[in-house]
């Protein structure tokens, strides 16, 4: 991503940290992805259930088994990210695109919405809320619109 | 919604403003919807396209056409909302079940997601980011998840 000018130095600290994000996912870190979370954090992701909390986190091993459905890189891009910080409370919407093909053999390439709340704790940006999705057409087919471009 | 007595005097009055719009949903109160963004928001929600930003906003007209396909009232609850805000940044989350029967004879009773993202502009607490979805089953089906229950 570029870091605009008009960014403040929290929103260009919060930026680094999404790309940090990106790239630890490109890379199967998972590691690297769990070290940007705060402890208890309020996740909605893309597959059910409805959210993850610390009650229910598929935590490190949830994302290594993900990232083992797999086979080869995962492609990672964020567009249209709008960074808005004040001092200790922030968050950040996207347009990221993740490309790949799974184990059995599905090829996905699909455009996704990324939203991240942040708090500063311990002096440091963690995500306390992540929001991805899809939308789904209103058809009467319920089917999630996976082929949907910025 | 139960206001808890952790909440700061800003998420108190977050907290009401969600009820607020929660209301004017039920009551097809456009007006009283759009009254709570900002001018220029960016709103992922559960029907395509990716996104809708100031550019392709539905607007008040889009809003009251959704209304026009529900027979009778709009069921709107709001769960497990928690709400984060410093001086002028501020975000929500909760699981919000949304019901009613649609002009063509369907029965809605759904969960949802909602992440909700304020900035203070003018002294008022505004949406200017709003992502609502519900999750996909990933058993091939793509099927939008709308039986699920927190």
């Amino acid at each position: 991503m570029t870091i605009t000018k008009s960014e403040t130095p929290d929103e260009t600290e919060i930026h680094l940290l999404i790309d940090d994000w990106a790239k630890a996912l490109r890379n199967k870190d998972a590691d690297g992805i769990v070290s940007h979370y705060a402890a208890h954090s309020v996740m909605f992701v893309m597959a059910p259930p409805l959210q993850y909390t610390s009650n229910n986190s598929p935590g490190k091993n949830g994302i290594e088994e993900w990232f083992a459905t797999w086979d080869g890189p995962i492609g990672y891009e964020i567009r249209d990210v709008k960074i808005t910080a004040s001092e200790d409370v922030a968050f950040s919407h996207s347009l990221n695109r993740m490309s790949g093909t799974k184990t059995d053999g599905e090829k996905v390439d699909m455009w996704l919405r990324e939203t991240f709340c942040f708090r500063r704790l311990g002096g440091q940006w963690k995500i306390t809320h992540q929001h991805e999705s899809v939308p789904f057409y209103m058809d009467g087919s319920y089917k999630a619109a996976v082929d949907l471009k910025p």
